[in-house]
């Protein structure tokens, strides 16, 4: 029924081998057929609305000047936004907060030894790219929250500079102490770079954008093609987000204008050395200068030199220093509010604030979720009465430290805690496909979302375009099985680097990120050059793909906000959470099987014989082979995890039945206040070890990949990093908050039951 | 009781986790106990003997000049190597024949669209490198055997140039129809490049050694480092020799002065196209004056530039013309007849002839070979009478087209069949891990001479090292358990690049092909800086791995030539044959099982779903699915080839028995005249379809890869090649070849069941 409700489903149906969408009883998961017929009607008028001649038109406003917190043109697109909702018809303000944010005073970097060399450090302004030259408003090219300093030591170049590498550099025989370390871009979130080699004792951090992964290697260099030009920098934050996001002075409370604020010494977040970021143009004379062992095979960049590893004899001086004022953020929050459960809120987000003029980042998201309210505007006028309060916020301060969201997050904590259904959050946008991620209750939800929106490039739903690609790209003929048979896409769990994850891992409320992408390369983020002229040169140049997010985007809201019954569903959640169960138990075993592999060649004399003298290399030692652990409690929980989801499905089946009328019946909202809170279950008060900030027990950041996730982050890190006693107390605790996550299944489950006995 | 014999093999023990020798009946393969004791005796005498002083002496005065084929001090050398020989004892001679070999008369390359660049086609000497200032000797930088052309098209980058690019290409679009096409050196064979360019229309070839590949990339550039500089350039054949190797004028039969000659209008084996080599300094130019399609991620090399596919806007002017005189060969030959089974011959070779100076190729090999003469010399004169005839060969004109040594194995055809027991190669040496591949019936044979080898570095027997690499390097834990505990580590199939190709792939003698290396990288290959000060710089500058090698091949010579009973072992044999057996097996399955999912995917609409409308690709058409080939046959053959060599183990085993005094008995020369045609056994008269040279059933180079060997030639590359009638037909004569095998291995066996009933 509802592929034929769908106007482009039908394009669907062409291939029958493929999985057909399954047919839940209803029409709209959690609607009865009444309410999904209405709320079809309206989804399809909002559809037709988000036009990309208003998404170029405010991209073309948001983009043309520099916009950085603090600079007067993120606070005049702030007013800008307020104005736009109001205009929409929308209740609007802007929220202000007073936040830490380094800008650069003094920035040096110099070769000096064994020759003589000054970094630029320096985008310059390109003929025919209008804004790439409005330098009096740029920020210069620096990394944000790096500790004062002025330091010169021998170079090393450490690649990535990610945990394995300086297992590298150790069998190699050399160390980083006292040194300044060059590492390029990609392989981790640049934080992690001078995390790690603080930790290895390096007194600096250079962070270069290596042609290979981010230049004339992927692509013609703008402005003749979209890859970044040899002056070009990568600006960005390297607080240490991992521990904490947001301002680096009020952990855990909205930065208000009386908040207690810590000193600045004493905020952890701020790195233990100075960076800089530096262009290719300027690290090929400080990597050629290099010598020591050649660098690995898969260290090697696209320069036209050979990689050495160092030290020296490059002698480098670095030196950065920065103005530490606090600095005003504008978040604007527009309310659409709930007809009958106002107290039920749907939030989506974006931010607005850049590095510099930011088109592609973040305004290609931005511009969409305006285009959003602009639609919803007009179905209000219409008569649209959507049953939940939707809440659009348009964030500051992302691209420091998510300061925006954490610090409104951290400010209506308890109140949100109390109301929010989702989060929904985008960033940038281009063509391509759409990237599904975000919490596994609502995997099954945005799948059928996503078989609704038409692809613009090849008329497919996003959902079948998503699903071939699946088959295209799949590396195992399981995979590719999986992805013709499994009734939804799998969706990507998070980890961080946008907005929503004070929502998800802070305070647990469900949260999607979603964005289209995946054709277009292009190497000018956070750069000068992402601007308005590129933007329009290179990537989603008709904005037919912001048309599709705002239509995705759009939908979903309405859908959450519109349904009987909140639509989430917890099979693919239990599912989900037992495939991360394995994974851990199976980190275990091939932990202790490489380490007795490896202690096995130590004994064998595998090193000492394969050991060229003319390059040797430092033997590794005997380690002790991790001991087993008990996953019992694991294991039990995410059985009984998954008979609360088959039993709640049941129960859902049967009120789907016969139109779904039982959803409609007023004990629903007792139940949608319990479903509500299913998210929030899966936190502990008191957090991950040593950074109790981040409360969810099944995704969180890495502690060592940033923005990559790690599930079951508790377990998985503490046997990532051999820490078995860790490892053996955190397994119980994650074991509690699927048992909290079990019994709201089962209480939701009764009183689904009661609703439709 | 080997082990504690052998003077290093206590080393090897210290490690009893890994498995450790096989203790044979006797001490030696196919030696009664008693001729063992003696037979070590002499070995052992004769590995004191190899001096690396010597080995730095030939050296020195073998590449002090030019010498390829038709050079004035080609000739000396050859006439010098034959001063050696004799002035070591042994009786020697010069064997000449006269060939087709071209040298260049004109060469241009030049770029003349969109810009015009001349390339230099010059490799300029270097101070501090006396011998590559000899310009007026030295070979200009060319491909030999390039037809005579002179064209001028638009230019397309192909990547390695081998048949997997040019399906890339036809996805993208692009036709080399009317082109010049330039691709890089690896892959494959360069010979392989203009075949296959021309095969698509091409109409010119350019190939270059990308510093990726073979440059700065990979290390530091000569003279600071082992590495190709800027303007080195790998001269080399591209004959193709797939076809046939030797004179193209004298197909199968010896270049004498009064051989009839094709025209050579009429040789099969010269280029369609022309071709010319270029440094990456010269391909910089062209490359970067390529538009079109960004090349796909893999091939893209080490330079500084964005790669482009093309065609054009580089048009390219490419002129070749030759001096194709016929030119003199001369292989030196030295033979110490057999004591008491003259007519049973142990071949030993080597060439003598480079492209330029050539310290690494081919004197570095050819160093060791005289070593050996001369400690044969030595031992001579001591009294030490080999049982066999014992052939020492320094090849001429082997880096043209196997020349030398084709010509002399045509010349001597019928003779070699009748008498030849082995064939022993090597060709460049360098740091490192022994190279080991040849016929599996010498597998045992040769991994026994590898325990009695003391590696120079770690002072391990080479075996143990190699088996520890082994063990280091697997890339599953299957081959890392089967390092662990195989008794014998496997050798490789022989394809074809050096001289043992008309001895095992045209006559059917089985062969070894040995060598040191793998620690040693170096981009001087074919080029003016591959000589003696390169090599005492960076590769085995203290000779002692070339004593090793004289020490291995020097042991193994020996030990053939005085086995009691020739050491042939076939359950190496019958194993290896049934993995490539089950190889080309899958093959099929694997073929089938990709056109079944591809033709699935084209009606899935997987194509036209992931298409980029902004880098469109044609899609794939559907294919019919392979048949089902009849593999019984094959499968048979393998199973009665397993069946004979277990008895004919059995019946050696028992034969070993008591101290092998069976072997001794006057009746063992009719089993060694039985065992010396095993692997003649192997071919058919015929050969393969489309190139009867190559008779080998097991083993042949193919015929798009060139160098890489094909095992079951008929069968894998019918099925490769899709053409399933040719793999139907070839199935039976494959087991018609292992059937013959068997035959003999069972009458062999006969024998020795009779001697030691």
């Amino acid at each position: 029924m509802r592929l034929t409700a769908s106007p482009i489903a039908a394009s669907a149906l062409g291939v029958l081998v493929l999985a057909a969408a399954p047919s839940p009883a209803g029409d709209l998961r959690g609607y009865s057929a009444d309410a999904a017929k209405v709320e079809r009607e309206w989804e399809t008028k909002f559809r037709a609305i988000p036009s990309p001649d208003s998404l170029r038109e405010y991209m073309r406003h948001l983009a043309a000047r520099p916009h950085h917190v603090g600079s007067p043109y993120d606070k005049a697109n702030a007013e800008w936004i307020l104005a736009k909702f109001k205009s929409f018809g929308l209740d609007a303000q802007i929220e202000t907060f007073d936040v830490l944010f380094p800008t650069p005073k003094e920035r040096v970097v110099e070769l000096v030894a064994p020759t003589k060399f000054v970094a630029k450090l320096q985008e310059p302004p390109l003929p025919g790219d209008p804004t790439s030259g409005q330098q009096a408003e740029q920020l210069p090219t620096y990394n944000a929250y790096s500790v004062d300093g002025d330091v010169t030591a021998s170079l090393v170049y450490v690649n990535y500079g990610v945990p394995a590498d300086y297992e590298r550099l150790e069998r190699l025989g050399i160390s980083v102490k006292g040194a300044i370390v060059i590492a390029r871009y990609f392989g981790s979130w640049r934080g992690i770079k001078p995390k790690v080699a603080a930790e290895h004792g390096a007194i600096g951090c250079l962070i270069y954008s290596d042609p290979r992964d981010d230049g004339y290697t992927q692509g013609d260099v703008y402005p003749h093609g979209p890859w970044r030009p040899r002056d070009g920098v990568q600006r960005g934050s390297v607080m240490d987000m991992p521990v904490y996001p947001g301002d680096p002075l009020t952990p855990g409370v909205g930065a208000t204008k009386d908040a207690k604020r810590l000193a600045t010494a004493e905020a952890q977040t701020i790195t233990k050395i100075p960076v800089l970021p530096i262009s290719y143009g300027d690290a090929q004379p400080l990597l050629a200068a290099l010598a020591g062992p050649t660098a690995p095979d898969e260290w090697r960049g696209g320069l036209g030199i050979t990689y050495h590893v160092g030290p020296g004899p490059a002698k480098v001086h670095l030196r950065v220093k920065s103005d530490w004022s606090l600095k005003p953020l504008y978040d604007v929050i527009a309310r659409i509010p709930g007809a009958s459960a106002p107290d039920e809120w749907i939030i989506r987000g974006n931010h607005h604030d850049a590095w510099v003029n930011g088109a592609e980042d973040p305004i290609s998201g931005q511009a969409p979720l305006l285009e959003e309210a602009r639609a919803y505007g007009e179905l209000l006028k219409q008569g649209w009465k959507p049953r939940r309060t939707i809440v659009y916020a348009a964030w500051d301060g992302e691209e420091p430290a998510l300061l925006g969201s954490t610090e409104w997050v951290e400010a209506h904590a308890d109140e949100l805690a109390h109301k929010a259904v989702a989060y929904l959050n985008s960033d940038t946008n281009g063509r391509g496909y759409l990237s599904l991620a975000g919490s596994h209750t609502l995997e099954k939800f945005i799948n059928d979302v996503a078989r609704d929106i038409e692809d613009p490039e090849t008329k497919l739903t996003v959902w079948k375009r998503n699903q071939l690609r699946a088959v295209a790209t799949a590396r195992t003929s399981e995979a590719r099985d999986e992805a013709r048979r499994r009734a939804d896409l799998r969706i990507g769990a998070l980890g961080s680097g946008s907005d929503y994850t004070p929502f998800l891992q802070h305070v647990g409320i469900a949260s999607l990120n979603l964005g289209y992408g995946g054709e277009d390369g292009g190497g000018i983020y956070h750069s000068i050059y992402d601007d308005f002229k590129w933007y329009t040169t290179f990537d989603d140049t008709s904005f037919v793909y912001g048309r599709a997010l705002a239509q995705t985007m759009g939908t979903a809201v309405m859908r959450l906000a519109g349904a009987d019954l909140l639509p989430y569903d917890f099979t693919g959640l239990a599912e989900t959470v037992g495939r991360y169960a394995r994974e851990v138990e199976k980190l275990l075993k091939d932990t202790q099987d490489s380490v007795r592999e490896q202690n096995r060649q130590i004994d064998e004399g595998v090193f000492s014989a394969t050991n060229d003298p003319r390059e040797p290399l430092v033997p590794p030692a005997k380690e002790a082979i991790p001991p087993y652990l008990n996953f019992a409690e694991l294991d039990n929980a995410v059985d009984a995890l998954t008979r609360a989801a088959d039993r709640y499905d049941k129960a859902l089946a049967k009120a789907e039945s016969n139109g779904g009328a039982a959803l409609a019946k007023p004990e629903a909202k007792a139940l949608n206040a319990t479903l509500l809170q299913s998210e929030r279950a899966l936190t502990i008060a008191d957090g991950l070890p040593r950074r109790p900030w981040y409360r969810h027990q099944v995704y969180a950041p890495g502690f060592y990949t940033g923005y990559g996730v790690k599930t079951l982050p508790g377990v998985r890190e503490a046997i990532e990093q051999k820490n078995w006693k860790e490892a053996d107390a955190q397994i119980p605790r994650v074991a509690r908050a699927l048992g909290a996550e079990t019994d709201l299944i089962n209480r939701a489950a009764e009183q689904l039951e009661k609703l439709a006995p």
